[in-house]
């Protein structure tokens, strides 16, 4: 099985989510979560002082990192407990929170996610409730996937990790639920990994903020 | 005819020197400067206020900064005196630079700088000599090949402008000097700039530093 690291913060990992629900979903690849917000943290260059699994699932507060850390580990948290469904469940959950928030504009916030489990495919919605209350396994769970994160080196979302070790992140604007389409992204992205040039980066340039 | 920008310091930029070379050279592509160090530099974030054309050119030191900073100037400047006998002959000198530097590894400094001009092809070398007596001339020249830079986004060395004006970082770790595996490698590397998923960023994930 491949492996997809998101954030639901970031329109790129939506996009790579869905790229890989065109490739099959949970039929191929592993749901996993990965921190922008602990990635990108100033006091994490060297190692992880940071984490956001430490922080209060309640904090709240105006400024925009707050707001963001809010947003993040809750949403987190609430896939989190859909994956004790097992993980086509958690893939739907996420899926359907993921269009929420960056397809329909509604805020990653308590109102979503009861959203996104009554209409994620397969999710029991009172299993789910109850999972919800078991803070300290979900974050502990959450922290396991950071830290397998931190230890692959995930910089950004989307990251693949695939079956055969490669990992990098994949970033692209057009949105596709088309298989042949995502097919045919898939083998390009994958080509380049494993390409005998060792290929490090393609990154296209841009200019500086005026 | 496509671009490539390059900072001699680094051996990235080498590879993607030799790429082009084994796809035509100054037949397909203009060689442009790009500087690391002021693209870095952390005066630099919003607005270029760290210059390298405003640095001295005799400026040496022992610390790290001072030492790359006369080292890449310098081998700019040398680059641009070749450049005033036309784009094959600074393809020459630069190639042979490059090589000098990073294959042989000789330090960027005056003797290689001569040494290169000894061995490039159609270099006339009183003309190089005299030519590089002209610093404000050199310092100009490559101040307009920054500016450029700039203006297009560059962030790091190699980056190739398209003639059809795509342009991105293309960082690969295997050396070649084979036309068709050039031609392979281009023709992906041209492929992700060109898809219409509109690809902003492929980029391998590596571990933290321990």
């Amino acid at each position: 099985m491949h492996s997809i690291y998101f954030d639901f913060l970031c329109p790129y990992a939506w996009r790579g989510l869905e790229l890989a629900t065109a490739l099959g979903g949970p039929q191929g690849f592993v749901p996993r979560h990965f921190s922008l917000l602990e990635g990108n943290h100033r006091d994490n260059t060297q190692e992880l002082h940071w984490r956001l699994t430490d922080q209060d699932p309640r904090a709240q507060g105006e400024d925009s990192f707050l707001k963001a850390q809010h947003a993040s580990l809750n949403a987190f948290l609430s896939a989190q407990a859909a994956r004790r469904q097992g993980p086509a469940t958690e893939w739907n959950y996420s899926l359907v929170l993921f269009r929420l928030h960056h397809e329909q504009g509604q805020p990653l916030e308590e109102a979503t996610f009861q959203q996104a489990a009554q209409l994620a495919e397969e999710l029991d919605q009172a299993a789910w409730q109850q999972a919800r209350q078991e803070i300290s396994g979900l974050q502990a769970a959450l922290r396991a996937d950071l830290d397998t994160a931190a230890g692959i080196g995930v910089q950004g979302t989307p990251t693949f990790v695939l079956e055969s070790g490669e990992a990098a992140y994949f970033r692209f604007e057009e949105l596709t639920r088309d298989p042949a389409e995502a097919k045919r992204r898939w083998d390009l992205y994958t080509a380049v990994l494993r390409d005998p040039a060792r290929i490090g980066t393609i990154k296209r340039a841009r200019n500086r903020p005026a």
